[in-house]
């Protein structure tokens, strides 16, 4: 098969044999993307877009994070953006963007509508996951260094597809419905730093749900409009790698090896932050620390002296004193003006050394540790270093319970795992 | 000024001094926009793209053509689509795009909903579909050459601008919204002939509208998103020409040099009916015409004998073949099946003949008769010439008069001369 649109939608429409694998960390997925959508629920972009939306008065088709309910365009914008606003759900390196804030949404929007089992709720997510993971591959490097953000563009396919397999489509609706996407899928990487950022996860989110509506209702588009002339990949500056896109698809789960954030600061400082947990440091015991990173880094998220949380979530410096000092680099709370302002953390960020290391790849870090009893510890971290289903579950509801509640993660996973209506965890998008 | 975002901001919440040829042009865009409108009510994609707003069940707060009502960015969308759906609203060739069809949506929408004075719509449309003709110049041939559809990207600014003028933005909130709409621009060429391109118009309107009410909530996005680094002109393969662009700005208004489409069919077929009109070619009288064109239109409008309606659109001699019988070629219902099959054109078809001219522009056609009494009358026609502002208004007001009535058109055309409130030219979207 090399006709990258005609292949994905025989796989998003047919019937697929997922591993147990897939299927735990989509429900991971789930349960991560619920946590992180709560917890995101106050920031300012998630108000600013929850208002609009709520302004316009529409049918309660689908729930929102925050409360009350809004039709399915709608409450996949709001839906998508709210669970970017932290920044803190998962990510795939190899689509390089963030599948579950896109995908989630506009699936959760659906599977409530139509009022379908948790099940097919969770299967549809997964194969909407896989499309967008597909065509982030397909799309490469080289379109998300251009500017694309590929959590919107490469998302928007995804949502669509997981929307399109809730419909019930067949191959020919679904080979519409994505050449339909391509037209209306958008995101640009200049908006990173800006509430534009998660904005774009809630674009690909009603992007795709919006498609859909429309094929359903009859909406005729090019098919062809991926790869055809003057399609998406020519236009988006895409690899447009078919064979590598496609290798494998019905038999691997790419979007297995997504990665769940577990410190709520930048991508960057995560390896040195699991490096600095195997290290187990206690504060008392340092005399100092060197971290080696990625070069990219060091511009990114090496801030020395910051001032304010939100300064702190990029820098290595005072996450690693916070960890030391047992502050929980899990909750978004942690990182405050307070925190930057303690005597005994600046004393102890003041013994601590950044320095790049053109050996280490941007998901690795090292840490060298020197006790005040004159031993030496070392450290290193890869964020591409699978983690075992088990440790993985434990972390992901971990964190969910410091977002969320112990009680009211522990319900949501045991919702996701034995089975239930998507209107249950509708349900719980608010508490 | 060599900053493009912060000139068109300043331009477009300014005071403006729009020349009397200006307004008159923008107000009989306004009537020849509704009458397309209200011609495409029937068609698929309006009907389509109405549903899946209508089901929305959202608050009545701007008016749809073909009746109804819904929020902003429903009726910006469904506005935008229904009046492209026939391909016979304005065209503006620097902008290489369809201005009209991307901001009145979104500024009738705004205006209805604030109960503005028609004066101030007619003003923020102005203001809008200038700065959707100065972005579109900016992006350039090779943006839409690459693919890009200018009437969705450009045209997406350009309703952003209207709406936020109506909004009474100051520049930094106009310098915001432009930057927003950055990251939600969207629309392939790869659409066209399909319900996709329609579609694509509706997308420019309902954008620019969701990008401003963002924007009046206090969203905060990249407002350097267009021509900073990774911005919209960078990824969209633009020229990024800024001082074309700006060249003029509030001077001198490019928008006043938009066509209007006096033919419902392939814009190719336009000025070789012109011309034939120039030469009042009576069908008894006819040996032979002769046709000469731009080469390009050879694939594109040269069905020598179609058999349906939509072939007639995209065929030189059966559109001349009908003139010369006295169809109406600007009634969309003239292309029908059965005048294909009628044998008297049939045979005046065959009587004309169509050969490329490279010595031609794509705007220009040569045309050239032979009576049956031995005369020889020749004519050519180039739609760049600019025709006289009461003969534009005579065939703008004749041509609405054709599809919505002449009490309506002209009930309609005195009250965009005259004033009145938006609401009214609001109800005039369905009969």
């Amino acid at each position: 098969m090399t006709d990258l649109t005609s292949s994905l939608a025989a796989f998003a429409t047919g019937p697929i044999s997922a591993t147990a694998q897939a299927r735990v960390v989509t429900s991971l997925s789930a349960l991560d993307w619920l946590a992180v959508g709560r917890a995101g629920v106050e920031e300012a972009v998630s108000r600013i877009v929850r208002q609009m939306v709520l302004a316009e008065s529409g049918a309660a088709q689908a729930r929102l994070f925050g409360g009350g309910a809004a039709p399915l365009r709608g409450a996949a914008l709001v839906n998508g953006t709210v669970s970017h606003a932290l920044d803190y759900d998962d990510t795939h390196f190899a689509h390089i963007g963030h599948p579950s804030v896109a995908v989630f949404p506009a699936a959760l929007a659906l599977a409530e509508w139509e009022d379908r089992p948790l099940v097919d709720l969770l299967e549809a997510a997964l194969v909407g996951m896989e499309v967008s993971v597909r065509i982030g591959l397909w799309l490469g490097r080289g379109h998300y260094q251009a500017g694309f953000h590929q959590t919107a563009t490469a998302g928007a396919f995804g949502a669509a597809a997981a929307a399109g397999r809730l419909m019930g489509f067949d191959t020919a609706q679904m080979r519409d419905l994505l050449g339909l996407t391509a037209t209306r899928a958008s995101g640009q990487k200049a908006q990173f730093g800006t509430m534009g950022k998660p904005y774009n996860a809630g674009l690909a989110a009603s992007n795709g749900v919006e498609a859909a509506q429309l094929v359903r209702n009859g909406f005729r588009p090019n098919a062809d409009a991926i790869e055809g002339p003057h399609g998406f990949g020519a236009t988006h500056l895409g690899a447009n790698d078919t064979a590598s896109a496609l290798d494998g698809l019905g038999d691997e789960w790419l979007f297995e090896s997504v990665s769940h954030k577990f410190h709520a600061c930048c991508h960057g400082l995560h390896a040195a932050l699991e490096a600095a947990r195997d290290l187990d440091i206690a504060e008392p015991e340092v005399a100092e620390i060197k971290v080696k990173t990625h070069p990219r880094w060091m511009s990114v998220c090496n801030q020395l002296h910051p001032t304010s949380g939100l300064g702190a979530k990029f820098s290595y410096r005072t996450v690693i004193a916070m960890q030391a000092m047992g502050y929980d680099t899990a909750l978004p709370g942690s990182y405050s003006d307070k925190v930057c302002a303690d005597p005994r953390l600046q004393s102890l960020r003041d013994r601590i050394t950044v320095e790049e290391d053109q050996s280490l790849t941007e998901t690795q870090a090292f840490l060298s540790l020197l006790r005040r009893d004159g031993a030496r510890l070392e450290a290193s971290h890869d964020l591409l270093t699978p983690m075992s289903l088990p440790d993985r579950e434990d972390r992901v509801r971990d964190k969910a319970a410091k977002l969320i509640g112990g009680d009211e993660a522990d319900a949501i996973w045991s919702m996701l795992r034995t089975g239930g209506r998507a209107a249950d965890l509708a349900e719980r998008l608010s508490d």
